[in-house]
């Protein structure tokens, strides 16, 4: 299986927690998103859309999007679920997650990133103002959902890690990255420091990856 | 069960298209997003993150995001499939509806237009190359998949409609509702047609909502 990401793509690093929590070995190959790695024929082929992650499986299936491609490890290795068995707790764990990947992370995209920079011209202090408020916005209202179900577990829905938990992480990693506060989110960060302490998210985080770059 | 939409909203037209061909019945609320209805105490509580789609189920669960309530459905109601049997083409399936869900759609959202002409100024002709750029390349990128697919099935991945048409209408509608030029995009018209024939797709037209207004 060939795993195609970058070390500070948001999307790879999701699939990398997976990946280690199902303990599934896999060959990894780094496109390099700053210099335009993604735009050039080669992986464009993979993946039309020209973004990481793409996953080929060793049947040659090019898969990508890192919430499919996460749902498809978890039906191919079923051992260790990322989804819980009860079926309403399934649609509350893939919501959680698609208020990261489809409300959060899309508006904080390289490609949206520097068309704020080039296109609309925005100094520096728009582009953290911008951050703030989606990142802000959005990691609060994971903090609000996370307060609606009540408890304190030790994840974000239970006492094992499992899909919200991997998108959760690493888009803490980005609002620290992006020095937005979120001091004030007590469950978020309880959480993100639970994961944090095991290896599986450990080892997945942007700056262990070979490809990393300070 | 009580479905919590707005007649204009991308990811409610999606839930409702899974319902009718499903053939599930369902109560409607309209949650005014113009007026700001979804930032009410009474539908935060329902949904913290003050977006619609919410669902609420017959025995009170309270389901958001668009992609995990027809996820949901899909599970509960086993009659009519949106998605193939197959975990291959299912990851494929899944990976298209999310190209629009998680990289088209949050950028043409109404919270980040109200930023776009609020807090950044941005006049009708930056707004709209704005929305030009990014539902562009993105339904660009679906037709590079369909493409790269191949064939000349009725559907996205078929000959029967699923996940990938429920998310390919709504987002061709808003691309003509923002007048991006898609004329060129040979493969998401047809198959944006032969949707739109069909009475599941017409009756969710936005256009036929009991809370439309021109």
């Amino acid at each position: 299986m060939k795993f195609l990401g970058y070390f500070r793509s948001s999307s790879a690093y999701r699939c990398r927690i997976a990946f280690n929590l199902k303990g599934i070995d896999y060959d990894f190959e780094s496109v390099h998103l700053k210099s335009g790695a993604q735009k050039e024929p080669g992986f464009a082929a993979i993946n039309p859309q020209r973004l990481v992650p793409a996953l080929i499986t060793d049947e040659g299936q090019e898969l990508t999007q890192s919430l499919a491609i996460i749902e498809w490890l978890n039906e191919t290795y079923p051992g260790t679920p990322l989804l819980p068995a009860d079926k309403d707790l399934r649609a509350e764990v893939r919501a959680f997650a698609q208020v990261i990947a489809c409300e959060i992370h899309p508006l904080q995209n390289l490609r949206v990133l520097q068309y704020l920079r080039g296109e609309l011209g925005l100094d520096e202090e728009a582009v953290s103002a911008w951050l703030s408020r989606w990142l802000g916005e959005g990691l609060r209202a994971c903090e609000d959902i996370l307060q609606k179900r009540g408890g304190d577990s030790a994840f974000c829905f239970g006492d094992e890690p499992g899909l919200a938990d991997i998108c959760l992480v690493p888009q803490v990693f980005s609002a620290q990255r992006f020095n937005v506060d979120i001091s004030g989110l007590e469950r978020v960060n309880a959480i993100h420091d639970n994961c944090a302490a095991l290896d599986a998210f450990a080892k997945a985080h942007p700056a262990k990856q070979p490809d990393f770059e300070p």
